[in-house]
């Protein structure tokens, strides 16, 4: 099946936006330990801010409904940075990425947005402004972050 | 001179609001390190996202209106994050931070503001999409950059 070229501009529109979506840096690093050095740093920041609101859900920390939405859609952001920052190359030097994120691609970037994904389910939830709403999306996220540590870091 | 009660609530908010801008992750830390690493972290992502704006302003990269606006705007994001993440007794260990980010608070805080404001200038510039209104924008977020770096880095 041929389809006509404005279907086939829109798929490639769609496709680019997708692509951005799940790319908005345009990472480009000059070496292998710049793009380790930056997807730490990015999962670093995002394990904070979840973590904050993680401790509001487990009650370690007072429920804080404005803190839990701000935190909440900071590491949200910060979820869709790291991947970019996976090159060939830089599965040596300062890093705990198993090689597995390398040989089976598909399901290290299916990890990937399976968090993003759960991030901006965790947002919505924060932004209801109860801790009910908050527990079992943060439930859900911490079960990402625990299933690609797993799979995909020594 | 007193001021009714309202007028007085209204300025509470108003400063509630201003401290929420300039740190809205309401960081907490448990440990002086974990701040360091965090602070280290957000400077890290906010370096990698004002660098590519910095090369496609000064040539060293193709310039691309849209991954210009996409990395101005999450170098803006970053640019509220480290301050939080200096408390008292974080001068010590993995950091190059110096002592007069805590006997000079307020010059500090200075420059800090001085930051965010020209980057959030910046975005506003990228999202012009021309190369001549993000060239002079970036020059001033680099500026705020090295004046800091001169005076509260190691």
């Amino acid at each position: 099946m041929k389809h006509k070229p404005s279907t086939q501009a829109s798929y490639a529109a769609i496709l680019l936006c997708i692509s951005s979506l799940a790319m908005p840096a345009h990472a480009q690093f000059a070496k292998p330990e710049d793009a380790i050095k930056y997807r730490k740093a990015a999962l670093t920041v995002m394990g904070a801010h979840f973590g904050r609101v993680a401790a509001m859900a487990s009650g370690r920390a007072p429920y804080d409904a404005k803190a839990a939405a701000e935190n909440a859609a900071l590491a949200e952001t910060m979820s869709k940075l790291p991947w970019a920052a996976f090159p060939e190359g830089s599965d040596k030097g300062e890093t705990k990425a198993k090689s597995e994120i390398w040989t089976d691609k598909a399901r290290f970037a299916e990890a990937a947005d399976k968090l993003q994904v759960e991030m901006s389910k965790l947002t919505v939830a924060a932004r209801v402004g109860t801790l009910d709403a908050l527990k079992p999306a943060v439930a859900s996220v911490g079960g990402t972050c625990k299933n690609c540590h797993d799979n995909f870091r020594q």
